[in-house]
């Protein structure tokens, strides 16, 4: 079998690059002290070249933070809604939003957390499209409350928390170290599905009965 | 029974209030538009009596994270140190570093997160403190799978896994919200010591064999 040589990146990917390569640059430095130069330099493409993927640095950050939402939303938000099981939905958003947090060393889930550099307008699209993926996790836990398949935990707490450890892996995933990002993932779904203590070692004192056959 | 009136603050309790505004006001307006007189502003205090306080703007910074890494010392992990029930001590730990990311609308705790502003000489000293607590929770998460209390996970993930819900609740809680601190922090080791799923619900696919009497 031949592996493909010298594939040529379609336009969507290069774009998804000078975005990742942008996203990290501007964390490494700060927004204010980075230049279309030093973005243009760091992909190795000229300034003019780079202008056919950006407006301009003025339009950059929230660019990137589309551009992340966007991807949120294609590869995991949208084919998560036909999943009819809400177990198996949750299993799914959290494994797939965990590997794209792992993607250019998580630089575009950090700057999305970034609201305030942008303009008033920017913000209230950005946090409307952040809420609306909120909801959508919150209603699979709904859901799993409704059919009495969740643990007596508040959605809203329980949403947020299964956030924090997924966008979190921004700070700490290395591409080098032990793990995959998708063994990550699935590490990062069995915690928050079923808990860090054995349950026959959880006892009386946390309200659960162990039924011993 | 009479409350305490016009209570005097103690110098230590002055010098919290001091730290938890600038960290929002910084939060706010970034670091580099943020002046002491801002800070002095916001506090009612004059410029000079702010001085009695901070060392100057240059160091605010790091004194800021020294204080919360200094409030998350004294508070929780010493206190943790002397509970010899694994389960218990991190069940203690959770809950106590949730209450004090709740404290001042969590600004500390994000600018902890902002070690890049720091000088190198200052990153190595924070970063080194984070890393001492990072390893006690993850020690406590090690004896846990020692002692064959803990579900078969990766003790590393699940040790920044709780620092992710943990932190992540600085973006999140409003103090007028429906839920008290306190209940968040239950909520919140709920959540990571038993799961979200029932065990009842979570049959064979995952492995978990339920025996029924």
């Amino acid at each position: 079998m031949m592996k493909p040589q010298n594939k040529t990146p379609t336009n969507n990917e290069r774009l998804a690059e000078v975005y990742r390569t942008a996203a990290q640059i501007i964390l490494r430095k700060g927004y204010d002290a980075t230049s279309v130069n030093d973005i243009a330099n760091a992909l190795g493409m000229t300034k003019a070249g780079l202008y056919h993927y950006i407006s301009g640095k003025k339009e950059l950050l929230f660019d990137i933070m589309t551009f992340g939402l966007d991807e949120l939303n294609d590869e995991c938000v949208a084919p998560a809604h036909s999943i009819a099981d809400p177990a198996e939905r949750l299993h799914f958003i959290i494994t797939k939003h965990a590997q794209l947090v792992t993607r250019g060393q998580g630089a575009i889930t950090i700057l999305v957390d970034e609201i305030t550099a942008l303009t008033p307008a920017q913000q209230r699209k950005i946090t409307a499209r952040k809420r609306d993926y909120f909801d959508k996790l919150r209603g699979t836990l709904d859901q799993l409350k409704a059919e009495g398949k969740l643990q007596d935990v508040d959605t809203t707490t329980a949403a947020f928390s299964i956030l924090g450890m997924v966008n979190w892996l921004s700070r700490w995933f290395r591409p080098d170290g032990a793990m995959t990002p998708d063994q990550i993932g699935e590490e990062i779904a069995k915690i928050v599905l079923h808990g860090l203590i054995r349950p026959d070692e959880r006892g009386v004192r946390h309200g659960l009965k162990i039924v011993k056959s």
